[in-house]
């Protein structure tokens, strides 16, 4: 397997671009995977790749190309003679050129459309018809269909025929001449059944099927709870328009994953991998949260403000409010996260909040008490014994043990329950992360802080 | 198919049980995927699990336990008789079995074991040999294996033959007499060849395979790189010993995604759902991070002792301490789990780091100079104009602006360094996200603070 981190493998490559040696670079670059070829032809010189491109086989070429980035496939096209476009396109699964389309600028979009067949060039438009991040957006239309009354023999030649075209021969479809869905049939029944066998008997009608307009993350989610190959996508009447399959549900998740990490950091999330965004769009994706969260910590300024003459007469209290609120935030973005990859996973469900709420009190008064418990006997020897800080009295001591209970208390039960109300009110959870509940824990831990040392220390 | 958020269905399932109209059931249940019955069967009362589980036919049976939770598996079988054990042993696929048995008490396992074929017991036990999150660990050694001198037809006869037992028929390996892998062949490929073409002449010889000792994690990264259904795993003498497919693969993608989440939010990471996690598991899980953390925060403590007296001649300073160490907060975690995202999915390497930092500053400067302009017309316009707060002075407000301008960049140039350092010494990056990021960051943050004071205001 190729080790990417093997920079002498790179070196090699480039010598041989370098002295021109295209016949010994082909025998390399044929024996390896597309996604491989694709990573190494984006760290050529980008004058180099139209030349190198040529060298590969027109399958493998095409295969190539799927995989690489936007930018570069757009260099292509751009150097490509019609027939090698036509080429090119001729080879490519639906889906896969329907992505390349959506990235690429007007003028490549149209000279794409007129050199793909009459038929791709529908499927293009159907599928680009449907609203991004629907099941529509990424299905293909190019499945393989049988009629409920052949026998398995008719089923396996009809595959033998038209299989070459289709992105997957593993699941078979069943529809009735309105093109309704009526069963599905693998492969591997098909080769275990009798030739004489029907398709409408050995067929499984108990298909899990989504609508054009589901959202992609649903469609995702099924995959892994149902292990699928592939599922078949209907429209609004039922009739089966196409399939994903596994490797475009694979994406999916993962970029939902990477979405849903991005908005907990408190981020808009993006498409594009971070070492090809510009600086100005990651400062574009990054500004306005930063901005939103530090006028939101004015409250916690206000709060400090109203307690100015207790901090003045007793400032060691100051010294312990970045750790009240580090400590809350803590706790509230470890509730916050749990719930959050919950409800993304299915785990969790509006219904269960009581439960999650329970839950987490429970967690919270053993941290709680743990956290009070550790930080006393470390204010006592430490602060107090070893470093000699006298204002650090018991009943100050004991101001700050409370405050965390309560603290830690607030923030696992605000940091539970606001990504839930959050997705109820049909807000993205994600968002009710860290630096959310931060914002808002901090509010709370200062005003309880505030509260126990005016009970306590009488100020 | 099934909605889960639909109450309705289950008051009818459950109103079913109750009324024992077992027929009905069984009718209802056995039209459904195997997934969606293990969820409803988690849902109903535990003592009706054994009689409502045998209402499934054999096959279907098999199914459902496999998605079932650990521990009513258990319960299970320990309700069945060794003939039912023995029958839902033979059904399940191998690896699901060592799924099973890795859940189990060892009398459970003992029992198991006892009743599995001999064959079964002697892959169980070796796929339970090989360590925890390796390759070997997930893979399956039930596949096809081919010949390279058979022919088409050949091949075709021992799939119909073999296939039965197999987990999946889409890929065939091509092996040697001693077992060392010489190619693969899809199912595809054998069915749009002719009967008599030879499987050495159309089998594909540039196979990507993993060592059973391999990170499974790694494993699972392969399928999304090359959109794989299956990757063969050899042992250290290159013999194939089994595969991986793709349903286990994204159940580890899945998994890993949840253990960076929980990492970065300073979580140990479980392999349970939250909901079936005890309070003090979840607490276990979450405490020594919190501890850990309270502690490093007694720096910033010291920090503010130290200018204890700058403080009581500049009580305002006080007052934006909060908003200060979150901003930085805030910065830090963007980029820390920017980069770590980008670690995982492999978007980013150690060699780029340069790369990222300069990327980095330049998003800083960007973002620190908006904040503190806003910051400083909020300041002047909101806190001085419209709420009095005469303390605000436009040095005061010179020291608090230019301290976001540095520690915004502190924080960003920290929080993308230091998951990279942290992978490049064989540490986790996920565990340098927003919490270990914000406490040192509100360090930082602290001392460019209180520096800016001094120097401007003289104190």
């Amino acid at each position: 397997m190729l080790d990417f981190e093997n920079e002498a493998f790179m070196e090699q490559i480039e010598e041989l671009v370098e002295r021109k040696r295209w016949p010994q670079l082909r025998d390399i670059l044929i024996q390896m995977a597309p996604a491989d070829i694709a990573q190494i032809l984006d760290e050529l010189p980008e004058d180099r790749l139209p030349l190198l491109y040529r060298l590969l086989p027109k399958e493998l070429a095409a295969e190539v190309f799927v995989e690489m980035e936007p930018d570069l496939q757009e260099l292509l096209i751009k150097t490509f003679s019609d027939t090698e476009l036509k080429e090119v396109l001729d080879e490519l699964y639906v889906d896969d050129t329907v992505d390349i389309v959506e990235e690429m600028p007007a003028s490549v979009v149209k000279r794409i459309l007129q050199h793909a067949d009459p038929e791709t060039r529908k499927s293009v438009n159907e599928i680009l018809k449907y609203p991004e991040d629907s099941a529509g957006s990424i299905m293909t239309t190019e499945f393989v269909d049988l009629k409920k009354d052949m026998t398995v023999a008719d089923a396996i030649k009809r595959i033998r025929r038209t299989g070459t075209d289709k992105e997957t021969i593993n699941i078979c479809y069943v529809t009735d001449p309105s093109r309704h869905l009526l069963g599905i049939v693998s492969i591997r029944t098909l080769l275990l059944s009798d030739e004489d066998d029907v398709i409408g008997d050995i067929m499984d009608t108990n298909v899990i099927y989504v609508n054009t307009l589901e959202d992609k993350e649903v469609v995702a989610q099924n995959f892994s709870r149902y292990d699928f190959l592939a599922i078949p996508v209907v429209d609004t009447e039922e009739r089966l328009v196409g399939i994903v399959t596994f490797d475009d549900a694979i994406d999916v998740m993962e970029d939902e994953a990477t979405e849903d990490i991005e908005k907990m950091a408190a981020i808009t999330p993006s498409e594009k991998p971070y070492l090809r965004t510009s600086a100005f769009s990651t400062y574009k994706a990054r500004i306005p949260w930063l901005l939103l969260l530090m006028i939101s910590a004015t409250f916690t300024g206000i709060i400090i403000t109203t307690f100015e003459d207790a901090l003045s007469a007793y400032v060691v209290l100051t010294s312990f409010i970045p750790m009240l609120m580090d400590t809350g935030g803590n706790c509230g973005s470890q509730a916050s996260v749990t719930v959050i990859r919950g409800l993304s996973l299915n785990e969790i469900e509006f219904s269960d909040m009581l439960q999650v709420i329970w839950k987490e009190i429970r967690v919270a008064v053993l941290c709680g008490v743990t956290l009070a418990a550790a930080n006393f006997i470390k204010m006592m020897l430490v602060d107090r014994l070893l470093m000699g800080n006298t204002g650090l009295t018991v009943p100050v001591a004991g101001v700050i043990c409370l405050t965390l209970v309560f603290t830690v208390f607030c923030a696992k039960v605000v940091g539970c329950t606001l990504p839930m109300l959050a997705k109820k009110v049909g807000f993205d959870p994600a968002v009710m992360a860290s630096p959310f509940i931060t914002t808002i824990v901090d509010a709370i831990s200062l005003m309880i802080y505030f509260q126990f040392a005016t009970w306590i220390l009488g100020i």
